[in-house]
């Protein structure tokens, strides 16, 4: 391939990192794909590691030693969350989103791309340098969350199944007690999902009660994983005892009140 | 904000570009964080734009008029594509994922982001230009494929579940046959995902006889919405007459010896 200029390496080294955010690409990486010296590199390094500080993006980061290289983590910075927050906040406290029964319709905001990628980005920055391995969730909504969260880290997401199914071979079931309703519930998860061991963080849309977070954390306990952390999108502000204590909520819905048609939903980080 | 050097307004620009593709952002964005003239900012767009089709990357647009600027559509190679399906499909090859019923694992893979985002962009690839609107998909194991299609066509997901769900407000329900047991199963989608006349793309990871999908083209029936295709990450080549014949897969299960602990997988397109 023809060289590069410093411009054209720089916008294709951002590309590059941004795309496949705390993955370590090695130098020699971008010395072929760039034709060019390992030192040249270096130099383009320094510049996009500035632009980013500069720009608060994150981190650029250099990994000496033999599988050294060099990664990018994308950081969200407070005032950016701020105001991501109260947007969202926002668009839910919209009273269109009422459903009969004091619930909240959400599943545009939990299913929109750019939305979840944003929260994604806000959960690793929340969770960045705890060594995760995987992120964990449980069936259906808090999906798109959990696999940007574990785009963002470079980490496979895990999705805890309601029920058994034949194609996930052998797997690990417990009852857990909904907090809410106080109803049995049953999750699954395929034997080989999770190596013991490993370090994980659970993501889910919603927190009433927290029964399904504890369930999610006691089905951790079986594959002797250990929980670095809960990250909720928005979890209620009633019951105010939740049978888990450990976690972190991005907004609280205050309340719904149906004879107003009123949704209350603030920021809480 | 102190002026950046043009180096590194390509830099963040290819960033900005790359982390919300197809989303068309305007002149004046960039002329604001990058405290730039708009002349300044139209060389450096040409700059980028060379550099993605130097390193086939995809492709950046301008769009003039009032709702006017920039966008970044990306496409990957055939040689790419090629390379990358043949590396799933002898992964998927495995032995170890034998599961005894004649049955794949594959969850790892589905629910590996760097992996469903390089599938997001080879539906994104193969169904550009088609103004879509949503991507459907029903959970559960495909809609991280269906959320990383929609991340790069920048439109909203849509996720038809098993179940009536109380939070999801009015419903359409269907029955459908699945194509291989003959039994019949139920989905439903609530009346506000997708409004009337939209232009949608199914995506699921997995098709053997069709029922499924079949399932989904009627369901979008319900809501007046034109389908301009279906994509499946993998269908099985027996039954060879799907119910359905308008479908694009990217691998094919040609079959699974379990005397012989064989699984083989080969790419489609």
């Amino acid at each position: 391939m023809k060289k590069l200029k410093r411009n054209e390496r720089i916008g294709a080294l951002m590309k590059i990192l941004s795309d496949r955010p705390n993955h370590i690409f090695t130098y020699n990486y971008f010395t072929d794909i760039f034709n060019a010296a390992k030192s040249t590199i270096s130099e383009d390094i320094v510049i996009a590691k500035e632009l980013v500080e500069k720009l608060e993006l994150g981190d650029i980061e250099t990994i000496s030693g033999a599988s050294g290289g060099v990664k990018y983590s994308p950081r969200i910075s407070k005032n950016k969350i701020d105001k991501f927050l109260k947007e969202i906040a926002s668009k839910l406290s919209d009273k269109s989103r009422l459903i009969p029964g004091g619930f909240m319709y959400m599943a545009d905001v939990l299913y929109h791309p750019d939305t979840v990628y944003n929260i994604g980005k806000i959960f690793a920055t929340k969770f960045a340098g705890q060594n995760i391995d995987y992120v964990v969730t449980v069936e259906t909504k808090g999906i798109p969350l959990a696999l940007m969260t574990g785009k963002i880290l470079n980490v496979p997401l895990v999705i805890i199944r309601r029920n058994t199914k034949v194609t996930e071979g052998p797997t690990v079931s417990i009852n857990y007690l909904s907090g809410s309703t106080k109803q049995i519930q049953t999750m699954s998860l395929s034997r080989r999902a999770i190596p013991e061991g490993s370090r994980v963080l659970i993501i889910d849309d919603f927190m009433k009660a927290g029964g399904t977070a504890k369930g999610m954390q006691d089905m951790m306990k079986e594959f002797k994983a250990h929980v670095v952390g809960t990250g909720i999108m928005i979890a209620t502000a009633q019951p105010a005892n939740k049978v888990v204590s450990n976690y972190t909520n991005l907004l609280t819905l205050k309340g719904i009140d149906e004879d107003k048609e009123e949704i209350y939903v603030e920021p809480s980080i």
